[in-house]
């Protein structure tokens, strides 16, 4: 959601055309579309895209979509097989020849026989363009992009493998900075957060937003919880500048707790950084999660300097062979308990040789759930070499989403402990998936 | 790829809307739409897609491109936040007022309290939609799929929370094709196949493809491998199903000893059954994967009765401590060997007590890797109650890539010595990522 921003609906904006069958028979989604907005770094609003087949009157449609002044990116269709139509329908829909770059058609022919490819007739193909556009190079493959004016619109034709289309990003954002079609991005701020329900967060914020209803707000679900951003206008004036500081004053005091980064940053690899640079290591016992909080530590390069392994836990005879968990222990209070899950903790640090342990124990569901302890019922234990912490969590959702919430549970519990002091609780006070009663 | 269909261009067809200002400031991309495609099994052609910010008339604009008889589909903004205004947006578009489903209210109102939620308000604003449109339950979450006639179209509303539409979906597709919206599946037969890249697939599948060119071919990457695809026209006559079934039979040759199902069923699942079926039961050893394998195996419910749990032995001090592999053989052959990889599944098998274990050991990337062990060079082994193996393989792609292949290889090559004969090597003799040399 973002607060409505009427003068925006308004202004020129990016309007986007990914054209493919493979779009619409359920074989790949449109992400293409997503890497543009990235790289266009929010200095244009995409105001829609449209995705249509491979087909002359669906991509003439999915452009008249598109308003004069704007920037119409069109994604898709430029290989060079007979299928690839994208060229000849933009300029039948621009009502101008399609024109052939000779330079550019050497080149092509040039680095295809380098490659010991004897036919280049291809090359003739990826040459040819809407009279009025220019190419950019593709270093990856063959097919370049192609800037340039038609119809009262800037016009981006990118193809639609993403390897080429990243590949070409940075000169098209360039090119269109030198030209003024982009801006630069607006100032905003971002808050990473996790632990915290959406709902519970967006109450947290709503009465900053009410004081700064000037500011565009926004937030979404992540893998690990919820994001947060206030943005001012692009090339706000300084008044705006400071309304906006001002708010993220406010806000800092009341989401900062749960916040693991204020850049576009990842809960896998804050953790990362904050062990390496307390010399410290992490060793995992996982029952329910049963290896996706490993998984995901493991996620960025770099990590085996913190990250020692762990046990996956999942039969009670594995967590008392492997990590000594009394037998009495698992019979007499079950598997899910704060005396099991602290156990886990202690006896993965222990026989692992880690400074940090953490130890997820819970009932995923949909089955073994009890009145005492429903699905969802979790018990996250973290040991440091000070302290040993349990905590009881009641996640809300289905098997997969509360594995998932119990992984960004655990890592944000992690990376609090790592950054207070020696032996302070890393659990936060507030409405967070955390239960004050056990069980 | 698929058969171009001409006819099908004029008939009517899906028209799909996807709502959110997320999906236009590169914070997320729409793939909803691909599973609702999925869902429909290609009964139902989408013409086209568009995604429309959080705007009254946006999402206006959008739905005024469906046509007269066609499906329309609409995910996202059925939240329960003042923000989540699609219901109020697609009433106003249909000219028709928001009524309210007392049932539904009280019912949600029921399930809140029961999780000790004591502020309601939100069940009123969850069980209000577009007079006409009645309400399919969500189990998942609190919104409900909307569905029913409105403006001479099949509406159908869904909530944008992927885990939530993709629970709804099958319950949305039955009440479809009861009232004859959906027609049945066009007769079709799928192959689902892991270890082989997609061109090596494509290339085995060639020669039938060109004995059968009035089939409908297609093939997509999955999680596990590639999916192989023929089908023939919707109420095809019987000469047609005649030649499915002789194409079905040439590909079974040439493509079937890889293929782990031929139903739309998942290889963790089919592994889980295999298993279950045989009393055996899996434990893991993980290095690089780093509890991947253990959370694939451990996705769908039930998988307790024949997973018991593993180590993840990320450092060697692991693979040594946790599992009894010698220090001389980590020291004089490397983690990333044969002798290793054997060593963490026999050690793996036994100190967890369960029949089958694997265990996997590679270079996942980007740094780690030399002439000799290059970057996805990973070594796969198997310890069954009758037998050792052990394979390297050399997966081809980036970090997360490789590991994924990884797991997926290690399901399969566990999948292939279940079903065969004991002791008998479980490796596939074609053109896979395995390496005939060793290192």
């Amino acid at each position: 959601m973002a607060a409505r921003d009427d003068s925006a609906a308004n202004t020129p904006g990016l309007w986007q055309v990914a054209v493919g069958d493979e779009l619409l028979e359920g074989r790949t989604a449109d992400t293409n579309s997503r890497r543009v907005q990235l790289a266009l770094g929010g200095g244009v609003r995409a105001r829609g895209i449209v995705v249509v087949p491979d087909r002359a009157e669906a991509v003439a449609a999915g452009l008249d979509g598109s308003r004069p002044g704007e920037l119409v990116v069109i994604t898709g269709g430029l290989g060079s097989t007979p299928d690839d139509l994208t060229r000849e329908m933009v300029a039948a829909w621009a009502g101008v020849p399609l024109t052939t770059d000779a330079r550019l058609q050497a080149e092509l022919e040039a680095r295809g026989r380098a490659r010991g490819i004897a036919d280049v007739a291809w090359a003739k193909r990826q040459a040819q363009m809407p009279a009025g556009l220019e190419p950019l190079t593709n270093r990856v493959g063959s097919a370049p992009a192609l800037v340039g004016p038609l119809r009262d619109r800037t016009v981006v034709m990118l193809p639609g493998v993403p390897a080429e289309l990243e590949g070409l990003l940075p000169d098209v954002v360039a090119w269109l900075r030198r030209r003024g079609v982009v801006p630069p991005p607006a100032p905003a701020r971002l808050w990473r957060t996790a632990q915290r329900a959406e709902l519970a967060l967006v109450r947290s914020c709503e009465p900053v937003r009410e004081r700064y209803p000037d500011l565009d707000w926004s937030w979404w679900l992540t893998r690990w919880g919820v994001d947060v951003r206030i943005a001012a206008a692009p090339a706000a004036p300084p008044p705006a500048l400071a309304r906006l500081d001002a708010a993220a004053a406010e806000l800092e005091q009341r989401i900062g707790a749960t916040t693991f980064a204020r850049a576009p940053e990842e809960l896998n690899v804050v953790v990362q950084e904050a062990l390496l640079a307390r010399g410290a290591t992490l060793a995992v016992a996982e029952s329910c999660t049963a290896g996706l909080l490993g998984a995901a530590v493991t996620e960025a390069a770099g990590s085996s300097e913190v990250f020692l392994g762990g046990v996956i836990c999942y039969a009670d005879a594995v967590k008392r062979d492997q990590l000594g968990v009394p037998e009495d222990l698992l019979y007499k209070r079950g598997a899910v308990s704060e005396a099991v899950a602290r156990a886990l903790a202690a006896g993965c640090r222990e026989r692992c040789g880690s400074t940090h342990a953490l130890a997820i124990t819970g009932i995923a569901g949909p089955g073994g759930g009890s009145a005492e302890k429903p699905v969802g019922t979790t018990w996250i234990a973290l040991a440091t070499p000070a302290a040993l912490f349990a905590r009881c969590h009641r996640f809300p959702s289905n098997r997969s989403h509360n594995r998932r919430l119990a992984v960004a549970t655990a890592l944000d519990v992690l990376r609090r402990a790592l950054v207070a002091p020696a032996g302070r609780e890393p659990w936060l006070s507030e409405d967070t998936w955390a239960r004050s009663e056990g069980g």
